[in-house]
């Protein structure tokens, strides 16, 4: 069953072959529409737009005032204003045609009524305050070049001489069909197994943003019987035709077959990661695409595959998309021989623009929405190193990436909560949070890589928070530390607390598995310091070397059973309806470089914090926190 | 009947009170859609967005291969490989659930297939190749703040976590009313007088791209009755309402006393240019905006006075449009007092980008579609000097600004010509072309304002083209200079000449009018020879101070009668279907100084004009030039 071999062509050479089989298509013919005007914002021009009549078309009154004959008016001043009886002159409102034999006109302003006529106080110039025939535009001239895409203002020039269609590209259609037998309708009742469709909503977003006419069929099953008809069906009725997915070599995968089976595959598999088993096809003389079925995959690969196809065919220059430097604020490791796109969150840090790489799994749909840049490791590269600059490709504009608000460290709850407040407040302002643990926060401080760190570190010795680690680590720079807020953490166990879990001693049990936060997390600290206390060996505690990134994960292998338990804020606990089992109150503090202190994203959310009640009630409403110093300054350096 | 005063209002403190008395405004008020996300595309989310269950919401297989117990591996080696009978793993494909009691996956690649069951030869860790519930976000976790606007990626985020309607901030409903009794629709017969209503096409156009929805109503006449009955409609059914136009005080101007009548007129006159009549009413709670007439008046009022409202109603922050420091390549007078806007053309010459002010008439559509940027002169200023560093609102991408092609100089119709063909080869290169004549151009390049320019003066003395005027003007500079064309130069006449004209010698006739080139123009230069040659007075000629920019206009003036004749090329008289009597052959050709042959733009150029075949052939029919020596080098320095 699992026949299908999968190359691994290098990218470059796949979009030689792809180029060149697409090329000669009907799909890169010129097709051309011609449509109204009005209809046509938007739209790319296919030929150039003539002016068919002059603009004005007749000569106007380009003021308020009367029409006069230049010659009439020889001579006139202040001293010696010349009088012009009621026939030699007409009143005329601008826009209004020159009455024939008329060559000028005055402003209502330096008319003067007299009996019988009006009396004028300077000679008029010829064709003085009147727009000629022409002036704006002559017909015949150029008005818009072919290849340029339409404008209101395109619109006005030429409806305003007498355009009223204009031929512009075809827009190419292009059916998505998604593919897959456990594959659901949103909104459809769901079970485990069940991939709930939406990639085809997304890759039709991207296509109708790129300027072609996307369309979703219905989700056909596993069955190349099925998957053929699809394809013939959308070959017939579209000008390109996308299938997601079953690109791969799994049992279930029969896109390749039926694609065999029907054209010619130009390129299958590609040293791209993610995205590696793409298809690239000709069926019919439609071009056909096979995507991954990971979303990021499949976004990814129709970037590379299918984007330049569609500008091309719409007779727009594929422009290379838009990049800026930034310092790669960590190493970046790559697998030898792939060519890797890695998505990097980017923020703008004094005076570096860092990129900061996240999530690589190729169905978080999150980092891709977080994500504001694409990162290429070439396949000749094992990594880049911390601090090397790179070329990041943006996914955002770039006014946005600067105006993002630089938080790493400890995860909390409240965070969801600043970032929707601060950008309902600031719309420009965002928040990019990375859940790298307490320690995280500070190294990321001291490498300049943040504007606000997160972290609870309870130092054993002292009993203090925070404040020792920052004189360890962060003993030179100055910087505020400012109380977030005090939170509750403890073990988290399902409802009822069915295993009757009542503390860490617990955790040995055979029948109690546990799940761990991340080496370097403060919450990671409070189960060793507590594990110490009660001298228990972590060897003997099953599911110890498991590790999660954030109290949410944590509470989520609970709410699942995937654990029995774990070490998490209260706000979490009751986010998933799960059972609290109090371990310690710990102060959650943020670190703030003194220098930053009236950057305004930082002024904002300092702001934010100390002033903003709802932002209060909010946090209150999750549950667990003390907002008592919530704002206040805790420490200074 | 002119009674209506119109006041001089500063634009800041128009803008506060119109601010002012908008912000308590239903209009500003969040209004929320509830819809389904497959149709919130670009839409702006009203309030925080989060997940509803987790994604992945069950434990996913994140491979092809097979699920087994983590404990079931313990030990595995290459040398030692552990059997597994066909009760202790299940095969299981990428997607799939991973059934109760199994905890990890291995990659079918390591997996062999043996009698009874499979053998591995490595221990799997647990929940490796497993994607976890909550893997990708936890339920209850934020997917996306409010006033964010929505991308292709977000809905799949959305769907991917059970959201599936999400509130989105209202598209306000915009009606524009064109009022006028002499404005009639495109494509209805025109008449003198008549005013093709293509302005509430440009504005509705503009309005959709800010996010309202823009709705077009009837032409209404110039009579309070019927702009009454419209605005009252447009106010019952529509969130604001653009009147265009009669904003103004002329005996047809009826916007001001209908809106006193029925609302409060916060607003009306302001010191700008253009755009000074703006009304800024509010009636029965709704904002009500009147535009002045003129295209680019109203362009640029409904920018100032609309845009903010319709992007603070959808929840966004107010930009600053992006701006640019540019060059002012030459002095740009202004009335005191008054706040100018004047439209600019960018070009990067060398590392300078240049300004040149274009067209300043407010009825110039052409001269915002070819405009690509705004300047503002502050109303206590008379104006900017030339090479002042100004600061420059872009009404296109700063790409494409870099990517134009700067061409300053004599008009000729081969540059439409040139334009489209190049736009057509390589859609991102732009040529602007400004046409201040010959002269205009040696200086332009002078300056470094320009990439190109076109020239075609003959020297008295020599009979020589340009060389001499270039060793005066540009001996130093290192350039080439490159034919384009020899054209016929002629008297314009119409059709069958009823004047009889037959040279200059009968410029001098009392019944003939003549109209002129401007000073520095080379086809001026050419007349006032002729005129010498004959021994005329240019002060006997009527018409010989009326000038006009390019061929075309001359052409046109003489086509619509305005003036009997006046001296153009061929291809000219053969656009408007005038009569031609020749007057000279002269060469015209194109300075390209030579550090900017290899520019990528001007290579394009003159690969087109030496190479291009169908350029050949378009010109060729345009008339009257000889293409013999195009593109070579005539003289090089």
């Amino acid at each position: 069953m699992r026949n299908i071999y999968i190359n691994n062509m290098p990218l470059s050479e796949a979009l030689e072959r792809w180029n060149k089989a697409t090329a000669s298509l009907a799909f890169h013919a010129k097709r051309v529409d011609k449509i109204p005007v009005d209809d046509s914002l938007n739209r790319i021009t296919a030929e150039p737009v003539f002016a068919l009549h002059s603009s004005p078309f007749y000569n106007a009154a380009a003021m308020d005032g009367i029409a006069v004959r230049f010659r009439d008016t020889i001579g006139a001043s202040e001293s010696r204003p010349v009088r012009l009886s009621d026939d030699r002159f007409r009143e005329i409102n601008t826009g209004n045609d020159i009455p024939a034999g008329y060559d000028a006109v005055i402003m209502i302003e330096d008319v003067h009524l007299v009996q019988d006529g009006v009396e004028i106080i300077s000679a008029a110039t010829p064709w003085q305050h009147v727009r000629t025939i022409g002036e704006d535009i002559v017909a015949t001239e150029l008005i818009l070049p072919e290849g340029h895409q339409i404008r209101p203002i395109d619109i006005g020039a030429m409806l305003a001489t007498g355009v009223r269609t204009v031929s512009v590209h075809t827009i190419p259609s292009v059916l998505v069909i998604p593919t897959g037998s456990d594959v659901v309708q949103p909104g459809a009742k769901v079970h485990p197994g069940n991939i709930i469709e939406f990639n085809s909503r997304i890759l039709s977003g991207y296509l109708s943003e790129w300027g072609a006419c996307a369309q979703r069929a219905e989700i056909v099953q596993d069955d190349p019987a099925a998957i053929r008809k699809a394809l013939l069906q959308g070959v017939a009725n579209h000008d390109l035709i996308i299938i997601n997915a079953g690109a791969s070599a799994g049992t279930k995968d029969f896109t390749a077959q039926v694609l065999e089976e029907l054209g010619e595959i130009v390129v299958h598999g590609v040293n791209i990661k993610p995205g590696k088993p793409v298809i690239l096809a000709v069926v019919q003389g439609k071009p056909v695409i096979g995507l991954p079925g990971y979303p990021v995959s499949a976004v990814l690969t129709m970037r590379l595959f299918v984007k330049n196809l569609i500008l091309a065919s719409l007779g727009r220059e594929v422009e290379k998309p838009p990049q800026v430097e930034a310092i790669l604020s960590r190493p970046l490791s790559s697998k030898m021989g792939v060519e890797d796109f890695v998505r990097v969150k980017l923020g703008r840090v004094g005076d570096n623009l860092m990129a900061t790489p996240s999530g690589r799994g190729a169905g978080q749909v999150m980092s891709l929405v977080q994500a504001d840049g694409i990162l290429t490791v070439p396949a000749g590269s094992e990594g880049i190193g911390a601090a090397e600059t790179v070329r990041v490709e943006l996914l955002r504009p770039l006014s946005e990436v600067e105006n993002t608000l630089v938080f790493i460290g400890s995860h909390d709850n409240i965070l969801d909560v600043l970032a929707n407040m601060l950008h309902r407040l600031r719309p420009v302002i965002r928040l990019s949070s990375a859940h790298v643990g307490s320690m995280g926060g500070i190294m990321a401080i001291r490498r300049g890589e943040a504007h606000i760190a997160g972290t609870h570190l309870l130092d054993e010795q002292s009993g203090d928070y925070n404040v020792p680690y920052i004189k360890q680590y962060l003993d030179a720079m100055p910087l505020q530390l400012i109380n977030l807020a005090y939170r509750e953490q403890g073990l988290l166990v399902l409802k009822d607390n069915p295993k009757n879990i009542r503390g860490f001693a617990d955790l040995t049990r055979d029948d109690i598995s546990f799940i761990n936060r991340q080496r370097g997390a403060g919450t990671r600290i409070l189960t060793d310091l507590n594990l110490k206390k009660l001298g228990i060996n972590a060897a003997e505690i099953t599911g110890y070397d498991r590790e999660e990134y954030t109290h949410m994960n944590i509470a989520s292998a609970v709410a699942s059973q995937s654990a029995d338990t774990g070490l998490a804020i209260r706000a979490a606990a009751i986010a998933l309806g799960l059972d609290f089992i109090p371990v310690a109150k710990e102060r959650y503090d943020i670190i703030v470089p003194t220098n930053l202190l009236d950057d305004s994203r930082v002024a904002a959310l300092l702001e934010t914090i100390r002033h903003n009640a709802e932002f209060k009630q909010t946090v209150q409403n999750l549950g667990g926190y003390d907002l008592q110093s919530c704002g206040s300054v805790m420490y200074e350096q």
